[in-house]
Parts: structure tokens; sequence; C-alpha cells
């Protein structure tokens, strides 16, 4: 990066972070002049010729952006105590497609906002095209995100999950993107989730699911493994945690009078899912910034 | 990375790059106080955790370092051509293990030798592991490395290697790391390269190969998969390019009587072998750096 001139380059500042294995590329100042591009996002996240990455958290003054104001306008601009979003969370999957929301990302954008000076520990609101999210960070630890509230999917069938010769029953849940769950008695012995498993009845979930495998690791405590749809197995999902804690919860026959956490091995590491009588959730769990420099656009490939 | 002290944090200078997909984290300022362990390559090339590569490359002055100084009393500092090797080129895999020598790698730490300003543009050499050898950079375009020369291996046993049902015929060259190179029809229907193909006869290779299958892509140019043991199918292997150029100029029985170039097709790009009649061979091909930065050892996973 040293002969050529500033001028023949586009320079754009990073950051590299992760929640439990599930791994960012942030733009601190943005995406640059042409913006959060599909192609942008996914050079950025290619693993070989990029920096890598599940996906890309370009980080947007809400104030001072056309786009991020249009949004605000259409979704709100506060979260439900009054807290206004100053920040917009502009995010892409690695594969350049949009995303609503992001738990782990969400969580990761909390910790660089409140890392750089941007905003004071605490409670605060962000923008992300799924609505004004809460989050809470601290100087250190755990960060937590507002998941909003889940609500049941395909009740009136009973939902199979296959993967080669076994199956599984499951219970169908929108967390908003919607996940099949079903309870095991053995992760590893679960099988190869590389490729999505089969589901019954066909047609249930036309655009896809995400499944998650659980097992039960003691009172208040779960561990799972999760296929995410276009992804494959990841070593992390915050919509899915949150998803396996409440289906677990439900097929215990159990109900939420207070405040009720649960702790969810993933296999990038661990993660707290709290849900609440009204069925609003919380997931909390470590943010890491582990890398910060500046990325040659033009040097990408893709 | 905002709020902790700098005490608390081991932070070192990065430069990711790459060649034909072939990816690499730099350091520029070395590897630190504990200099570059197994623990640390590894951490460091984590995809998720970490900034990701197939290998780390530590910039090491040889003259300011007791270890490379040590090394080049062993394997000695200057290239045939007397040129001194003025900067040590310390690699580790992505697993944490040592080589002796890294065809991309060379190529991508030369350029950042050059671009940094801390070699001249033209021919220089480098201290490996595997001895001295000699690069050649320009302000842009293609970096060549000097990859030594080839041999036989095996050559008085007929090799077979095999994916799933399907066998073919392979050569044995050493560059100077094991080979075993197969002409075949069509590369996509090898099949599945992630684990290590057979081999007869069994225990040819007690240390392990890796398996090139090539297509001739008309005069003067190959194209290749290859299986990197350890490491499964792979982008782009400076060896394997050679060894392949070198086994499919065997199998069509021609000779070297002058300089003979040969473009190779890898799944990350586009590579050239070039052959000298006493069997020394060079490689050339992009070398691309991306980004620079600092990375928080501390926060590394592993």
């Amino acid at each position: 990066m040293g002969t050529d001139t500033a001028a023949s380059r586009q320079r754009l500042a990073f950051v590299k972070g992760h929640g439990t294995g599930n791994d960012f590329v942030l733009l601190p100042d943005g995406a640059g002049p042409g913006g959060l591009t599909a192609s942008l996002a996914a050079s950025l996240c290619d693993r070989h010729t990029g920096l890598g990455g599940d996906g890309v958290l370009a980080v947007v003054e809400v104030a001072a952006d056309p786009v991020a104001r249009a949004l605000a306008a259409e979704v709100g601009d506060a979260d439900a105590d009054g807290r206004v979003a100053a920040w917009f969370m502009d995010y892409r999957n690695a594969d350049g497609s949009l995303a609503e929301m992001c738990g782990n990302g969400a969580r990761v954008f909390a910790r660089h906002l409140l890392d750089s000076g941007r905003v004071a520990p605490g409670a605060f609101a962000i923008l992300t095209r799924g609505g004004v999210r809460t989050v809470h960070a601290e100087a250190a630890g755990d960060v937590s995100v507002a998941m909003g509230r889940w609500h049941a999917l395909g009740a009136d069938v009973a939902l199979v999950v296959g993967v080669g010769p076994r199956h599984w029953p499951a219970l169908g849940l929108a967390v908003p993107n919607p996940h099949a769950v079903a309870q095991v008695d053995d992760l590893a012995g679960v099988g190869d989730l590389a490729q999505p498993p089969s589901l019954s009845p066909a047609g249930t979930f036309p655009d896809g699911v995400n499944v998650e495998f659980v097992v039960d690791a003691g009172p208040g405590a779960i561990a799972l493994r999760v296929h995410e749809r276009g992804a494959g197995e990841t070593l992390s999902c915050g919509t899915g945690a949150v998803a396996a804690a409440v289906a677990t919860r439900l097929a215990r026959g159990e109900a939420v009078q207070a405040p009720r956490t649960t702790r969810v091995g993933v296999p990038g590491g661990s993660l707290t899912v709290r849900e609440h009588p009204d069925r609003s959730t919380w997931l909390t769990g470590p943010a890491v910034l582990l890398a910060e420099g500046v990325v040659d656009a033009l040097a990408l490939g893709g």
C-alpha cells in the first residue's frame, strides 16, 4: 500500500470484530461514496481476497445521511423508552444480501459505538432495517441487544427435520426470521450440517429456514448447533439462540412469569437469552473488537 | 479498542495480503516480544476470531535478530549471485506448524518489502528456513520468486492417485516438498478434494503429499486443482504450480533446452512457471496487499 498515490485508491477505515465467533467487518466511517453495495460487502467478506467476515456493518450517522433519515421516518427513530437512535447499522451478509437485523452484529456494533466514544455507557438505541433496537453496553463486559418478540410458526402442523437417515420433531418460531428447533440427545450425533436439513411438510418455509439442534445442559442451560440458511453450519446465531431457548422452554411446558434467563452454548462460545412475560427477549454475550486499520477497496477481488 | 490502556494490550502492526487467493497475515514489525509462536500464528489465522489467513509471515531484520543470524550462519546469507538477505521471512502455517518455504508467501513478502521501502526494486534476496531465495519485484506488476531445483520422487514405482471410485496414474516430484501430479481430462469431474486423495503404493509418502490434478489448456498453458496436505483443497499452491508445470512437460516427453514458461491456471487466479535447463524454476504472479492496521493480540481467541 506504499507506492501508489492516495488518489488512485479508495481507502476505507475498518474494524474487525466478532461475537461468539460470528464475525464482522465494521466500517466506522461508513462505506465510502458508493455506499454499502452488495459487491463491496461480498468482496470485503471474502475470506481469501478480502478481510473475511460473516457480514459487514457500516456505521452511518442518521442525522447526516438521507437514506438513514428516510428509514427512520419509515420505521421510527426511537425505542419504546424514547431513546433516539443516532446511528444506523447498515448491514449486509457475506453474500451481499441485505438483512434486517443481526443479533451478534448489533452487539459488536454497540461495542464499537461505545469504545469509539460515539455513545455513552448504558442503554442506547440503534437504527436497523428491522426497526430501532435497544442495546446495552458498559466499558467492559458483555453486550446485550433487545431481540423483539418471538411468535410461533406453523403451530398447526407437525414439523419434522432430518439429517441423513435421522429425523426429529421440531418447533417453528419467528424471531422474526424463521427457525425450526429440534431437541436431540447428542449434538455430535446429529451429523453434517453443511447442507440444509430436510424439512417436512415440504414447502412450510418457502424462503428457507434456520435449523437449531438443541440438547438440555442442566438447569437454565442448553447447547446447540445451527444450520443457517444460505451459510451452512455456523459458530453462532443470535436469533437461533433465542429460538432455541424459547423452544426448549416450551417443550418443557414451562411458562414465563418473571424474566427468565437461559445460558446457550454455541460452537463459538456462550450466550445468554432473557425472556420476559410479554414474549420480548434479550440476547447477551461477548463482543470483541480485535483489529482496526485501513483497507484498499480497489485491491479487493470480486 | 478504545477504552483500555495501551499497556494492558499487545498491539501488533499487520498487513493482509494474498497471491492468487493464497492469503497471509504479514507482521511488518515482527511478532512482538514472544516471537512467532505456533499459538500466535494459529490465533491470527483463525478465520472467525482472528484476522484469517493460510499463514503468517513475520518480517525480521536479519542483522537485528539473533535467531535469524544463527539461521543465516547455518543455511547461508546470500543467493548464488551474492545478494545478501537483509530480511528473514519467519513463516508459520495456519495450524501453527513451521514451513521451510511458501512460494506465494514469498511473493507477498517481497511485495511488502518493496512497497514499504525496505528494499529497492529489482532482484533481491530473502532468508527463509529453506535457505536464501532470490525474488524479483518492481513498483507495480507481478512478483517472481526462485523456487529452486525440482527432482523426481519414486520414479521407480507406478504411482496411482484416487478420488472416490476414480483413479489416475501420477508422477512424484519434490519442489522440495512432495507432490503427486495426475493428468486428467476434466477438473470438475475429479470430485471432492477436501479429503486427501488415495495413493498407491501405500506408504510412498509417509509424511503426506500434495496432489495436483492437471488439464492441458493449450500451448504453454495448464490448469490445476490441488489438495494440500493438512489444508484440503486450496485456491493456489506455489510449489504445486511448479510441480504441475514440470510434470505435464515430462508427460509430454518435452525437454528444456532454453528457459520455458508455462501459464498455470489455479482456482484463485493465474501463475507463470519458468523452467531452466538446470532444473531450476521461478514462480511469477500477482501479490496483493489489501489492508493494514493494528491487531490486539490479547483479543485473539485460541
